[in-house]
């Protein structure tokens, strides 16, 4: 537990537990406690009923917290990040199986990765090149400790990743023969079609990326060499996964806060998935401070309380009002009506959850229109 | 001075005074030293030469020790802010003279801002609505202290600020009438012009607010109010304020790191203004994690490194390489000749300056390939 004691409220922190949700200094992140639990809850039943172990993504909330009650109400069996100094967050803070979904390359970065399990935390990193293998063992046996290899198969992210099965074998081969090092499985997160709107269009994309993933688990099988883990799926895709006989664990992360892209997606039945599949758990809070023309509001929530790269942020729970434009401290908001008065706040639900939370220290944790806890965003920052 | 001993280098900081550059964990934000002292320098001889007062925009650093340079070097007298909790940073830090450039409306806020007198530091807000006057007095009433006031027109930015003259002298008037509140002028900064790419565009622009600022100031003249200054002016309009005998005081901010937006715009000769004007003294240092295909490199600074509101970096000093995507935290680098190996560095100008470095908690200050220091980004995050 962070102790906020020595914390000032607008200073240093944007709430603390106790007050109203009126009271929150704006512009914040607020999280529907909820709606995050029900999502949480909602995805760790589907995991358990399709016998997925389900390794949530802390890349997108970064924080310890949500990471645990992921674990205690969702049964997630540990996280993945993206980062080395992620990972040390989450090592630190108790969690106990930890995947680095990402290249580790840089040789400090290769050294504090190593004593990643001296924390007490299953340790795994994806490869994508035989020559990290030497790299890793390396400093493995330098520590005294083992590194788990998941080798990375680019499905169709067009980002890191090998992408045949013979590349597949030798690296697995380098990494059974490398000392303090143990071959665990394949990464194949198909991240490129996650946001593809159309559930038959994401269906294609899946459909490449199992094929991809079973002929590298044969090719391995072929010879020998057995795969404990298959991991990847995410919110747009995770049925897939599970459904494909292959794959054995998810790693999704945006289900359990949601943002305005994802929500926008289309289910099987041609429902958006944030109208049922799940809730927007995930709001910056934000106040009117100038409505200076009769047909504008002007709120504090701008550039430095969000990421517009998936596009604006969306008024949660109103047609009446659009968020139209987004400088660095401002946002637009056409009031045709002028329905909105100076201090008035607004939820809003961000274009990109990920890259939002990390612009900020803190969640506010809200129930019955109450403060009910603060966390911190404990990897915000933690990119190098 | 922060004192730096007890942060380890790759989990809390990137680097540490006395690193080599190659050394700096990544992704990280550089500052060329010495481009930075010629940007400072030469805004400040411009600002004397041309009797105007400079108030920096800390906003776009948010950092106490880049302001304090601006003052030693380039004769600021003080910064602007946007928010209370950056201006409280920048009074604890010991600037003496700050401008919230922006309104105050919550009662928490308006609170916090009478008390920063205390630390010693002028206090200038602005304002744009009659109401908000009482509010203003009554919280520096109660606590013992002045708050000045500016008066902002929205000279064609669209957001905060009154739009005609008499809105401005019936504010400035009960400006005048309220106890522990002094009228000290106007706020007119043309945010919506700074980037139009044509020096005739952005002057036909300014024209404008120059005409809308002299009628406020005229008709301010005839009920008997002096203005004792008249603030605005930013990196791509500052010379056209300069010359306009009614400002007296500059705002300008990205001038002293520059960006790839700011740095398209071009001068009266026709000029980009990153080519001679100003230089390129911030980056984001990044590295390449992964190479995996021939023709495409993968560093690691994405949207956690940077906001890209103003496009995608552009990779300094390089065009054979060329920076063509950005997720959370990859870079895609076209590199058709693959020129690329694993762990080479890249230095990227961001698109944006101010939300960029609102990602980062620290400044790595590099001078002849050493890092020479490393200064905390004060404010950020401190948007509430």
């Amino acid at each position: 537990m962070t102790n906020l004691d020595t914390y000032e409220v607008g200073f240093d922190i944007p709430a603390k537990p106790g007050m109203d949700e009126a009271e929150i200094q704006t512009p914040a992140l607020v999280l529907d406690l909820d709606a995050l639990e029900r999502n949480i809850k909602k995805m760790g039943d589907y995991a358990k009923a399709h016998g997925m172990r389900h390794r949530v993504h802390g890349k997108m909330h970064k924080s310890v917290d949500v990471a645990k009650l992921q674990e205690s109400l969702g049964g997630a069996v540990g996280v993945c990040c993206q980062k080395v100094s992620e990972a040390e967050v989450f090592a630190r803070g108790g969690i106990k199986d930890i995947l680095v979904s990402n290249q580790v390359r840089d040789p400090a970065k290769i050294d504090r990765l190593a004593r990643l399990p001296k924390f007490g935390s299953r340790t795994i990193v994806c490869v994508d090149d035989i020559e990290n293998v030497a790299e890793l063992s390396a400093a493995a046996v330098k520590h005294g400790t083992e590194i788990e290899v998941f080798i990375e198969i680019d499905c169709g992210a067009g980002r890191c990743g090998v992408t045949t099965t013979p590349e597949v074998v030798a690296i697995a081969k380098a990494v059974e023969a490398a000392e303090n090092l143990k071959f665990s499985g394949i990464q194949a997160y198909q991240g490129a079609m996650q946001h593809l709107d159309s559930y038959e269009d994401r269906k294609d994309k899946l459909d490449v990326a199992i094929a991809m993933v079973q002929d590298a688990v044969d090719g391995l099988k072929a010879e020998g060499i057995t795969c404990e883990l298959v991991s990847g799926g995410g919110t747009g895709s995770y049925y897939f996964e599970s459904n494909s006989g292959v794959y054995n664990e998810l790693q999704c992360g945006s289900y359990a806060f949601m943002d305005a892209d994802y929500g926008r997606i289309l289910d099987k039945d041609g429902k958006r998935i944030d109208q049922g599949e799940w809730e927007n758990a995930f709001f910056i809070l934000t106040s009117v401070m100038s409505h200076a023309k009769a047909d504008k509001a002007i709120v504090d929530a701008g550039l430095k309380a969000q990421s517009v790269d998936s596009g604006l942020p969306v008024i949660f729970g109103r047609d009446d009002v659009e968020y139209i434009k987004c400088s660095d401290e401002h946002g637009v908001v056409m009031d045709p009506n002028g329905v909105l008065k100076v201090n008035d706040k607004l939820r809003l639900v961000p274009g990109h959850c990920d890259p939002t939370a990390n612009v900020h220290d803190w969640y506010v944790g809200v129930r019955n229109s109450k403060v009910e806890t603060v966390w911190p965003v404990s990897a915000r920052g933690r990119a190098y």
